[in-house]
């Protein structure tokens, strides 16, 4: 951290987003690329991507019988999911009940794809810095019929635990960060934000449910209520950190669905990852670059730093001050 | 790849560099952050980083019983490497014999540091999108007294095949890409440049030797000659792929060195990484982001048609024609 800073800056975000514009694909009423006009939406809208990277009739790559060379279809359906019919909110600046909306239609969603795939991929990509250009509140949903390497190896992990321990891995992870404080961000009675232990983006969160709970489909009303409530409070605490409508990549992982809906996955624990690319200042970025991409991530401040640096922050949004 | 794209471009890489900057910490002559003055060098010139990411003597962070909450100290050192003393130079547009005194630099500090260090990751962030502000030639070499993940991995898949195959994982693999062919980008008598069946970067490819060599240590005068042209031809194409300075993080990974010397690593093979960011042209770039972080890398393009694309490409420099 004691590094001058020579190098790359980024373009902060644009301050001022109007609260509709005619050309953005993602306002109500418009006409995105494909002649689909969007409906006159008050809440949250859920439509298929236009570009999508899956699609449920991708076709087989043919197999090779060669050990080193081999390939499987990837079949899947990709939705975008805006969260408020204006442009100039966000997360943190909408108020508790249309928060609650975003989530029920998250569940709803997971409920709907998942009842045929085996993962539904939940994830808000947020800011420029993180390859998004539309400021319009939104997020992404991806459906595959196989489990992609990140939860695959995450359902490895919690099941090797379980089988050692019969807790699940994540549950017992969350009590012991409640216990020890020093690497929690945001509690409330029936969630709790930490930076990780194992953290590698300098302010990288994870968000966890206190009561065992495997997929976002399975959460209360109050719980669903708290998480509003929890969610604005770190995303608020997000954007007061250096004054800016903070970028980050952010998404859910609950227990696999579709076929293994029938199978026994008490070793699971839903939780959401946040990964911010903010180092320095608004401008300035961790860059997860060569040492990094070679060998290990390599942290530059330690998650307990970061932590007690965003639980000091506000909880009052420097915008609404 | 149908996309439109309206998001974040990338500023194109300086055009005019001068030749020698009093302000550059990196050029002969010149005092560094330390007050240390640097040599006035001719060809290679390696010093240790001013802000060192790894030190010799760091401290011991204590142990804690917890199974899920256990650290171990990371210690090392970090040395900066220039590839020439002119800062308007970079490897494709250097003479084949000034890249020749790079390659047999590597081996040497493979050498010195291996001989106590278990891994010694040489590595090169060129250009501002990858964290890199200084357009001086040159590479970082991070030395570690453990194995970080990413060799880690590589070591357990190489050895998983060797014991399965009886033969190195990645030279059964050069010789069947080889004669496939279709992910070839350069070959040459003892060197084989692909775009991986298994690439997640668009143009990313994998440098490997046709011989089973386990350390650049062990290369002979004829293969580093022969080095010196492959690279300079890959890196030639990169930066007539869209007529720039093409951006990327390279680096090397041969067999664990330090006490790993006396062990058996007759699984591994020598290779070269390179992972450039960019995807559409010299200032829009691949964003590994919300899917590729939370789920799985996907990728926009196959490696056949960017091999076929970087393979059609001519071998002489845009800037010298
Ligand atoms: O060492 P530099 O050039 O200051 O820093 C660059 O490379 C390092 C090693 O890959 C990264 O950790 C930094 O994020 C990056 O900006
Ligand atoms: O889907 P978008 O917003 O066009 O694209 C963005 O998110 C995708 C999924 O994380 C990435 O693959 C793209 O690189 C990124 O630009």
């Amino acid at each position: 951290m004691k590094r001058p800073w020579a190098g790359q800056v980024e373009k902060p975000p644009e301050e001022h987003v109007p609260r509709y514009d005619p050309c953005n694909p993602l306002c109500p009423r418009n006409t995105r690329a494909n002649g689909e006009v969007n409906e006159d939406y008050e809440s949250t809208f859920v439509f298929d991507n236009d570009f999508p990277a899956l699609q449920p009739d991708a076709p087989d790559p043919g197999s090779d019988q060669h050990p080193l060379f081999r390939s499987k279809a990837a079949r899947g359906v990709c939705k975008v999911m805006c969260f408020h019919p204006w442009s100039d909110v966000t997360l943190p600046l909408m108020k508790k009940d249309e928060v609650v909306k975003v989530i029920d239609k998250w569940s709803d969603i997971v409920e709907e794809l998942g009842a045929t795939y085996a993962w539904v991929q939940i994830f808000e990509n947020k800011g420029a810095t993180m390859g998004c250009s539309n400021p319009h509140p939104h997020c992404q949903v991806w459906a595959s019929s196989f489990l992609p390497n990140e939860p695959a190896l995450s359902d490895r992990c919690q099941g090797k635990y379980y089988a050692a321990h019969k807790e699940p891995l994540l549950l017992h992870y969350a009590q012991q960060e409640a216990e020890r404080k020093e690497r929690v961000v945001v509690d409330s009675s029936h969630w709790l934000v930490v930076v990780p232990y194992w953290a590698t983006w300098p302010y990288q969160t994870l968000l966890l449910p206190r009561r065992h709970i495997l997929r976002i489909t399975d959460l209360t009303r109050e719980e669903r209520e708290d998480l509003a409530d929890v969610m604005k409070r770190l995303l608020t605490k997000y954007d007061n950190l250096f004054e800016v409508s903070f970028p980050y990549s952010m998404g859910w992982h609950g227990a696999p669905t579709g076929p293994h809906l029938k199978e026994d996955y008490s070793h699971w624990h839903l939780h959401a990852h946040y990964y911010p690319p903010l180092l320095r200042s608004a401008t300035v970025k961790k860059f997860m670059v060569g040492y990094e991409m070679l060998a290990q991530e390599q942290r530059d401040l330690t998650p307990e730093q970061a932590a007690e640096k965003l639980r000091n922050l506000p909880d009052d949004h420097y915008k609404t001050r």
